[in-house]
C-alpha cells in the first residue's frame, strides 16, 4: 500500500523544513525565496533516473537521494562556488511506500546537511516509469570570480583532486552482485553510491587562481576535452600520473580490466580537473594537502594544434577526443 | 536515426544561447551564473513527463516545450514575482530525431522570449521511458514583498483572473481525437497546450496589496483550500460566480458534463486565485481591466470554523476539501 501525494508532501515538510539564514520562504508555497550571501547566483540542474543513472537492485533509496544531490553540488564546486540551497523534483511511477520515501529524503537531507545547504522547495509527481529525481542547486560565486572551463592557457599544469576511477570500479563491484566483494571493495562502492563533491577544494583552487576547472562527471578524458575545446588549447597527459587507488588496482587485477579506462571514461568521480600556471599549481597543491586532499599533476596544456593526447609509459599516444559517455551512443 | 547527446547539446546552444542582461555564464559550463536585478530570488522546479502530464498523440514537441516552462513561470507569478531565467533538464528514452529536438526547443524558446527570461542552462540525458522535461525557473520578488498563500484575512474578497476550466475542457476535446472539434474549440485546446501564465496580473495584484495568492494549477478547489489551510481561515465561494467561458459552456453541453467540475478540479489553468480586502480588490480589479484581464469576485474569506464551502444556486453547499488532483489517488 503506497501513500498519496499529500502524504508525501507532509513527510517532505516534516523531514526537510528548517529555518536557515537566507531562507525567506521555504517548502509549501508556490515557490521558494532565498537571499544569497553574494550577488551572482550559480545555478545548475541534474536529473537522475532509475534504469539510466541507477538501479534499485544495488542502490538504496537513501543512496539515490544522496547521489542525486551530489551531482549539482559538484557542478557548483567546479565553478569554485559554494552551494547555498536546492530544489528537488521527485517522481514515482506508483504510490510509493512510506519507508522508501523516508529513506530517499534521508539521503537528500544527509548530504544537504553535510554541505550546509537546505532543500528549500520542489515538487512531487508521478513518473511514466521508475523513480526520477531532478535536482536544482543554487549557490554563490567565489569572491574573486568563477573558474570557467574556458580559461586554460598554454603551459599551465593540469591537475586532478583525489583518485579517479573509483566510482566506475564501485559500479563494477555492484553489478557483479557479490556481497563479499561489496565488503572487500567498500571504498569503491562508497565512491559510487555516496560521492563527496569537492566544494572546499574548489574554493582553494579558486583562491589560488586556477585558470580552468570542471568536475570529473563524464570521465577524465571527456571532461578534459571540454576544457581544451572551450579554452582553445590542446593537452598532453601522462597516463602513469593519473592517480588510481590501491583498491582500484586490486579490483582491476581481479576483473582483468584496465583501471586507467575506468578513470578515463567511467565518470561520476566528482573530483575536480583543473589547470593553473606552475607556481600557482604548486601553492594550491600545498594548500589542498593541508585539507587532506591530494592534487596530482597529470600533464600540461599545449597549443591547440597539438591535440588532446594521452601518453602511456610504453610510448603509445592516443587522442582523448570522443572517449566520454554519451547518453545516446552506446 | 536519432541524434547523439553531443549533437543535442550543439542544437541547444545554437537555438537557446543568447547574451542578455544579468547573464554572466550561460549554456555550456558546469553551471550558469546569473545576476538578479533584486535581492531575494524566487526559485521553483516542475517536472513534466510523457504519459503523466502529456501524451505525444495530441501534444506536439513544441507544445511540450512551451507548457513545461509555463508551470514554473506561473509559480513565480503566483508570488507576485517576475521570472528572470530558467534551466531545463531534458530526457529522451531513445536517441531523438533532430526535428523533434528542434521543435521542443522552439516551444521552450518561444515562451522564454514571450516572458523575457532566457534559458541559461540545463542538462540532457536518457530517460527510462518517454520524454521528460524538468524546468527550474528563477526570478525576482515584487519590490513590496512576495504574496504568499498564508496571508488571507477573514472578510477578504476572493478573486480569480480569467476563466477557469478551459484547460480541462481543452483536454477533453484533445482526448476525443476529433479534429473538427479541435478547430471548433480552438481557444480551449490552446488553453491546454499553450497556457499563458499571469505574470503581469500577478504584479498588479501585488501592487494593490493582495493578501494571499496562488496559481490555479491543481484546480480551483484544491488551490483555494491551500490558501485557507495556510492562512488559517475558511471560505465561502458562490459557484455561479466562478467565471466560465462561452466555449466551455458549449462543450459541456455537447459532452453532458458539468463545466464547473472542470473549473474546480481540472487544474492547469494557470490563472491566479487571490484574496484582498474589498477596497483593494476593487482597485486591483480596475487596474487589471486596464490590462484586459478580467478579475471575478467569487466569494469571501470566512473564519476557520466555517469550512471551505461552495454554495450552488440550488442551495446545495459542499466542502471543497479533498477535491484536487493527487498524483497517487486516481
Amino acid at each position: 500500500m503506497g501513500i498519496s501525494e499529500a502524504q508525501i508532501l507532509e513527510i517532505v515538510r516534516e523531514m526537510l523544513e528548517e529555518a536557515v539564514p537566507g531562507l525567506e520562504v521555504g517548502i509549501g508555497d508556490d515557490a521558494a525565496i532565498f537571499h544569497f550571501a553574494r550577488e551572482g547566483v550559480v545555478l545548475t540542474v541534474d536529473s537522475f533516473y532509475e534504469g539510466v543513472h541507477f538501479n534499485l537492485d544495488y542502490f538504496g533509496y537513501a543512496d539515490v537521494g544522496w547521489k542525486s544531490l551530489a551531482a549539482g553540488i559538484s557542478d557548483v564546486a567546479a565553478m569554485g562556488g559554494e552551494p547555498s540551497c536546492a530544489l528537488v523534483s521527485l517522481a514515482f511511477d506508483e504510490p510509493p511506500e512510506e519507508s522508501d520515501v523516508r529513506s530517499l529524503l534521508e539521503g537528500l537531507r544527509d548530504i544537504a546537511r553535510e554541505y550546509d545547504m537546505p532543500i528549500v522547495g520542489g515538487d512531487v509527481c508521478r513518473s511514466s516509469c521508475g523513480l526520477g529525481v531532478s535536482v536544482t542547486v543554487a549557490g554563490t560565486v567565489h569572491p574573486s570570480g568563477a573558474v570557467l572551463r574556458s580559461g586554460a592557457q598554454e603551459g599551465d599544469f593540469i591537475g586532478v583532486t583525489g583518485r579517479l576511477g573509483d566510482s566506475a570500479g564501485g559500479l563494477a563491484v555492484l553489478l557483479s552482485g557479490d556481497d563479499s566483494r561489496r565488503t572487500k571493495f567498500a571504498p569503491l562502492v562508497r565512491a559510487h553510491l555516496r560521492p563527496r563533491p569537492m566544494v572546499a577544494a574548489g574554493t582553494v583552487l579558486a583562491d589560488y587562481g586556477a585558470t580552468a576547472m570542471e568536475d570529473v562527471s563524464d570521465g577524465l578524458a571527456a571532461d578534459l576535452v571540454h576544457i581544451c575545446e572551450q579554452s582553445g588549447v590542446g593537452c598532453s597527459v601522462e597516463a602513469e600520473q593519473v592517480p588510481l587507488s590501491g583498491e582500484l588496482m586490486i579490483l582491476a587485477e581481479e576483473e582483468r580490466a584496465d583501471p586507467l579506462e575506468w578513470a578515463l571514461v567511467g565518470g561520476e568521480d566528482y573530483n575536480l580537473v583543473f589547470t593553473a600556471p606552475e607556481d600557482r599549481f604548486l601553492e594550491a597543491s600545498a594548500a589542498l594537502t593541508g585539507q587532506d586532499v591530494i592534487a596530482s599533476h597529470i600533464g600540461t596544456v599545449t597549443a591547440a594544434g597539438e591535440g588532446m593526447m594521452l601518453r602511456r609509459r610504453d610510448g603509445t599516444v592516443t587522442d582523448m577526443r570522443g572517449k566520454g559517455y554519451d547518453h545516446f551512443l552506446r
